[in-house]
């Protein structure tokens, strides 16, 4: 017997019949002896109703009283996820995040998730009933209503599987597992068994949107086994324990797992950036300073950063690399500071493609990254900027090669399925 | 200084701007120097849209994870309310059932509310804070959420104004008061200043669905003065304070407020009842029990009572009304109880309307019912039950002629404006 928290996206809560569905995913999955919880969100469409509402009542909402309003798509589904298992014969019942108590910080429409007691939690599991948990939602020290932002039923799931000790958390989601990469783009892209933390978390965050980036921290920090898999499967499908999706393990456990794995896990491309180059900077100490201390205080993500080597009039370009959303403000931000900063010019090209290869075996292995400068120079396509971290490779090229890159290093990788 | 709790329904709370009118009317009656707290329905059609994913989930649902569901839809505009207030520059939170908390029972989906200790509420409200609390709902002595049945929110807003020991509890609805009639019926028809809590019972319980009967039930118990008021008002309409609807007090204030007031105060017509005949049943001692035992038992509501004369042959007719929407069911149980109660034919009607005058005066001046009787037998109306309380005489007359019996009644107890 094995304690397993199951969590369900808002396509999968989307209606009393996909909420039936999932309600059998749920009941077999305790059928087959486990004690279980299951953490869902809103019905799809539900919470960007509810912001619009907010946003029409007050365009500079109190976070406190838009978490009273958005947290109720959660407490909808999850009372009626508890009644459609009832009508299948389970026990269940719904757990507020008020009611487990779920603890979080006061950060209102961002908060964290805090240690909490799952000790009642864990004596209805043990008792044969069905906990049915609204994702997103917890209490601050004050008693109020908070939620963790959007996305945030992924990282409640987490955070329920490590307070109650689950031997698993399965998130089920409109993809059946994690792959190598996206097979929209690649036919033979592979799904992958197991990936680590750290790949998951590179991944999560270069727009492999199969899981929250912050859901990945929590279970690296607290160990939780996550396993990724498909909410479209038929009522009389394999279970999760006999068809599984893609485990996401810890480096130890991998290497137990998979001994034969290729050096590169996946290959993934974000759209989301847009570049930023200031010219003819003077080259001395401080300048640099002045361009990215006010884009941080101004809480926005400067990501791939190159400075072109200085011409000999002591003038150098910068460039770097911003999310979209926030291309306009960093433009008004930096033509404030242009006194200041004393570029020249600013040029801005949202039309850009970040291409990203990741893989822990990259430690153990020179020459990844070379591999990949010379397959994209081999099909002449330009690089535009470099970053790296320990298990990734990144590169900015124009976003109209985006489909021809990721399928030139899929092959050069040997990620290609048979 | 006073303390107002004001309640709005949902046809107020239906929409972002009608929510922006609502907190118009709220900031004014606070300008205006006083302490406020509001009590909101869920927007018009939520309940019902939430009810009805509910009856999809499970027919037999659960009906604590009913309240779960149901208590969403007042989460959403006590939000809503909260953060449209702060927009006007007021300072306004929202009170979750829970959080106040108000204390109910356990029976979910027509809790009651208990004693409960308002002390947050009142101080949040001493500091100036727009105190806005969602209606129908509480927490159960188990920490569950439980709801009061349809249209709770008058109880809850008389529940608070109870326990926060308001001046006056302003119910806002569709209509601008309490009137001696309908006035689509009777075009004289005159809006009340005044009615006991007596007679609003005995007019809520006939078809002047103006007040939940609980509501009023609680303000009677608790002395609490109610006001029903128009909500559909301009911005810069006169307040509460100076155009006030009709206000809702007790014998003795009434006494002190009106003395001239008229024998009668309104006429209601219910055309919600059906009239169901047995014939020839044994004039013997528990027949008249075997009739109505299993009726009570299924909690089958019935109203007026005739037997007939017994004829010499030592039968009996048994005529009497129960509500419309059980006339089925009554029907099937008395089917099943045939042997036993020994009658002939059922003959049952729905075509018949209930006709109540009602007026605390009716305590002290006879002749009362006479001048119902003998104006209706001058138009030719045929009465076919009589029932009476200390301050009511309700009679069964044919549906079709509803409108006639109203307006002759209306004229006959000089009730007609000027």
């Amino acid at each position: 017997m094995a304690r397993i928290v199951m969590k369900f996206g808002g396509t999968s809560m989307a209606g009393t019949e996909r909420i039936r569905r999932v309600a059998n995913i749920v009941r077999r999955q305790q059928a087959a002896g486990h004690e279980v919880a299951v953490v869902v969100s809103a019905m799809a469409g539900e919470t960007d109703r509810l912001v619009g509402f907010c946003r029409e009542a007050n365009a500079l909402y109190d976070p406190a009283e838009y978490d009273v309003v958005v947290a109720a798509g959660e407490q909808i589904t999850s009372g009626l996820l508890a009644m459609t298992l009832q009508a299948m014969g389970c026990k269940a019942r719904s757990w507020l995040g008020w009611q487990v108590p779920i603890k979080t910080d006061s950060a209102h429409a961002k908060a964290r998730i805090e240690d909490f007691d799952p000790g009642a939690l864990v004596a209805s599991m043990a008792a044969g009933e069905i906990a049915v948990i609204p994702g997103f939602q917890g209490i601050s020290p004050e008693g109020r209503v908070t939620t963790l932002g959007r996305g945030g039923s992924d990282t409640s799931a987490v955070a329920v599987a490590a307070a109650v000790k689950a031997d698993r958390c399965d998130i089920y989601t409109d993809v059946d597992g994690v792959y190598t990469t996206d097979p929209r783009i690649v036919a033979k892209a592979r799904k992958l068994p197991n990936v680590t933390y750290e790949e998951m978390l590179e991944l999560a965050s270069v727009g492999s949107k199969v899981l929250q980036t912050r859901s990945v921290s929590l279970a690296m920090k607290e160990r939780v086994r996550v396993q990724v898999l498909s909410s479209f499967i038929d009522d009389d499908a394999p279970l999760a324990d006999e068809l599984p999706g893609t485990m996401i393990v810890s480096d130890e456990e991998l290497e137990g797992l998979d001994m034969e794995r290729q050096l590169i896990t996946g290959i993934a491309a974000d759209k989301n950036e847009a570049k930023i180059t200031l010219t003819r900077i003077a080259d001395r100490p401080g300048a640099v300073a002045a361009i990215f201390g006010p884009l941080a205080a101004a809480n926005i993500n400067v990501d791939m950063i190159i400075q072109n080597i200085a011409k000999d009039k002591g003038e150098t370009d910068v460039t770097f690399t911003v999310p979209q959303a926030d291309l306009e403000r960093s433009q008004a931000l930096l033509e404030g500071q242009k006194d200041d900063i004393g570029f020249f010019r600013m040029i801005t090209d949202s039309k850009v493609s970040k291409i990203s290869v990741v893989g822990v075996g990259m430690r153990s292995h020179a020459g990844i990254a070379a591999t990949m400068f010379k397959t994209l120079a081999d099909r002449g396509i330009n690089i535009q900027a470099i970053s790296t971290s320990e298990i990734k490779v990144s590169v900015l090229i124009d976003a109209d090669e985006t489909e021809l890159a990721v399928r030139v290093l899929h092959t050069a990788y040997g990620l290609d399925a048979d």
